[in-house]
Parts: structure tokens; sequence; C-alpha cells
């Protein structure tokens, strides 16, 4: 199964008025993560991907996460993201997130791929990976 | 049920290189309707209620959503925010953010009161509302 | 001279554990009171005129802004903008943000017109505005 | 004089519908790397030097920024910032964001250091710095 682990700092900019983090911005970590994820299996940066395969981009279509605790300014936390399911045009992919190695955050998040549609590039439509792309995230690169 | 709707328009600082709506967005989105709630049924501002009543903020303990259509900058969409269940401690928060009136996303959120720790104000902690603020949210202000 | 005035609240995301505003978020505020500029005078939304134009953006090539007084979650601010220069290429919008009356923050700014490289689309270049839309904008719309 | 260099991937998060930085994500990261700097010259997180001075924050009184070249998703930049003034109650640092070596963006700030004000936690009132603190940033660490 395709793995990665991303340590991340979490600074003043991320955090509100309590003083703790804000939580769209485990969003934003989580969707880097996913990107590092696919990166890491394809062996090319997430630019290269989306136009070496003819991808916008891979939109979610569901997500949850669980908040068990805080984070504040400081921080540093580490991020483990696995790639738990894999179709040819959605994928599931688990985030957990942990403090000093508590389990402070989980993620989870269901994503399809998407192209440009020919006769109008601002629409998106689901679009399947080609074999060869499938093959690598399925045996983790 | 204490309910609101906010009209809002998805910008371009909100959207990602896909051209659509970076999904985090939602959930900064979410989270100004929970507060517009919750000062429709006090009748203060959220700077004012926290102080009133002592508390340090509402942060979450969990959330999902579903994406169910794109949005890009320039559409305008209503977000429909229903307290759904509300005890002493926590609260249940849903929003159903619509364009052109059909459902774009819904979200779904869970939260607790927190206050500070008087030992070191730099430490949250969960406390409950006292009865007139319960009862003012449990019956809609 | 093109000018226009938004009306924005000051939300508990904008703001930083200090309780004020996060100063990037001014300029999230302003991007989108430069497009709304724009839009008045060409009587589009901006998907519809970067399309109808064949632009990809206005990115900024210069900013500065001084900040005089704080804002914090629940303010409600105004933000006047105004088009104090306007050429082929590029041009040069004044941002001036009050609360209750009293300036709290100045932002100035000049943009480019650019496109996308007919050999790749990933590579953006400067592109001048044809007659029609310059002279929308610098009329007035 | 205190310098450092921080080292960044513009991600995904940090870019708008023309596929290039949305221009507010560089000062998230000149705030991150402010941070960094006086961490670095007082051997302190934020969130301690915060704490163990009394300090509320040290928000911006004036900005500005020159976009030289543009940056997109998967780029690595390298951030060097300079403490080019440091009085008892303001301060200045400059950025300088460079990609591949080539200078992309320069950042400069004026800041002030806030505390809470005694009658009133929610505002903030300008704060000299102690000596021996205003010495270790002077000095560089």
């Amino acid at each position: 199964m395709l793995t990665n682990i991303r340590n991340v700092r979490v600074e003043w900019c991320d955090c509100d008025p309590a003083g703790i983090i804000f939580y769209p911005r485990y969003f934003e970590m989580f969707d880097t993560c996913t990107t590092a994820l696919i990166e890491r299996a394809l062996g090319m940066r997430k630019i290269e991907y989306l136009k070496a395969y003819g991808f916008a981009g891979h939109p979610l279509v569901a997500t949850r996460a669980r908040f068990r605790l805080p984070t504040r300014f400081g921080d540093e936390v580490a991020i483990e993201s696995a790639l738990v399911a894999c179709g040819r045009s959605s994928f599931k992919v688990e985030h957990r997130l942990s403090k000093a190695g508590a389990l402070a955050v989980e993620g989870f998040e269901t994503r399809v791929w998407v192209g440009r549609a020919a006769d109008d590039p601002q629409r998106l439509k689901s679009r399947e990976m080609p074999p060869d792309m499938l093959a690598r995230l399925q045996h983790g690169g």
C-alpha cells in the first residue's frame, strides 16, 4: 500500500483567535499530503503528472475528519497518509496527524480524477486514469 | 429549530489552479455560517458572546462534507445552516450550500464549547453553557 | 475615475492568535475589490472578462500597504477602491479600508494583464488590452 | 545582522486559477520567516517568547513587495530574511525569495511589538522590548 509521511510545523498563520489551528488548515495540509503521495508513486511533481496524463486535478467528492487533540503554533506534527483504495476514476486517502506520538487528527477523503471538457476548458469532467498510471498507484510506485 | 441563510460569492481567492473552489474554503464559509447562526440566537456578535459567557471559542471535534457540484469564481451561492442538536457542552450544525437552486455541498459538524484553563490561559478546556444561553440556542433565540 | 465600494465583515477565519486580522487577509480583500472594480467597468464577471478578452489574470508586480488601526472579528469595514492609473498593459489601484469612518488600512497595487503562451498554456506572458476594453476602464465603464 | 533562510515548496493550495501563487500567500510565508528569525535570535519558539516577555504579537504597520518572477505549484523557493533595523518598539525585516537562484520576490515590512491592555485583554497596545531581549535581536542572538 502506498504511504507517505510529512513533517509539518503549525504556524501563526494557521491559528485563530483561540490560539489553536483553524481547522480548514488541516484540510490544506491533507491536500498537500495527498499530492505528495501521488508524486511519490508516479515519480513526478503534480504540475508534471497533470500535464503528462491530461488531468486538471483530483478534487474531492467527500471528506470527513475527527479532531482529537488541539494543535497550536510552534507544534511539530507528523502526517501519515495512505492510499486505502484506488480505482480507475476515484481513490481514497486516509491521513493520521500526530503530535509527540499522540493521534491528534484523522482525515478521510474520496477523490476523483478530472480533465477539461474538449468544448469548454473551464468545465471539468470525470476522466479515467490510463492503465500504466493506475498500476503505479495501486502498486505503490 | 435555529436556522440561518447566508449568500456568498465565490471569489478568485477561493479557487485553485483547476479553476474551482479549493475545498478548505468551504469549511471557512461554514465556520462563518455557524458563527452567524449563534449570533442570531444570542443577539450578540461572536466577540461579544465569547466575552459575555467566558468562552474562548467553539472548535470542532468532527466534520464531514459531500461535494456534489463544483463552484467557481463568480458563482453566487446560498448556504442554509441549521442547529440540528444542542446539548450543554456540544452542538451539531448542518450546512447546505446551493448554486442556482441545486444542492452543491453538504457539511456536517460537531462542536464543543471551550474556555481557557484558569492556571494557563494558553490551554483550552471544555466548558458548559449557562442555562440561559443554552435556552436561547435550543429555542432559536 | 473608476471607483467602487465594498462592505466587508472581518470574520473569525481572518484573525490570528492576537485576535486581530492576519494582514495577508487584507490583500485577499483588496484582490476581490480590484476584481469588483473591473467587473463594474466592463459589465462582466471576472470569469467572463478573462474569457472574452483572452486573459489568464491580472497579477501584481508591486504592492504596498499601511496598517493604521487594527480590525478584529465582527468589525464591519468599508473598502473604497479607485483605478488611479490605467495603461494598455498595466494599471494601478488604491484601496482605502475604513472602520466606523476612520481610515484603518491603505493599499496600493500595480498589476499587469497576462495571457497564456501559445506554445505552453502553463506559461504566462504579458498581454495588452484591446482598445475597447481599455476605453471602458479609462472612462469608468 | 540577524539573518535566516527558509526553503519552502509552493503548493497547489497556494495557487490561483491562473496557475501561479496567489500573492497574499507570499505574505503568509514572510510572516512565518519573520517568526523564524526572531525565534533564532531568542532561542525560543514564538509561543514561548510571547509568553516569556508578555507580548501578544508583532503586527505590521507597513509592508511593500515587488513580484519579479511568477512561482507555481511544485516550485522550490528559498527565502532569505534579514533584520535590517531594530529599535525598542519597532523593527524592519527584508525578505528575498528566489527560485533556482533568481530573485523572484522582495518583501519589506515594519512591525511593532504589542501587549494586551491591562483593563481589556481584547485591546492591544504598543509595548517596548526589555533590554535583554532587544540586545539579543540587535546582536543576532
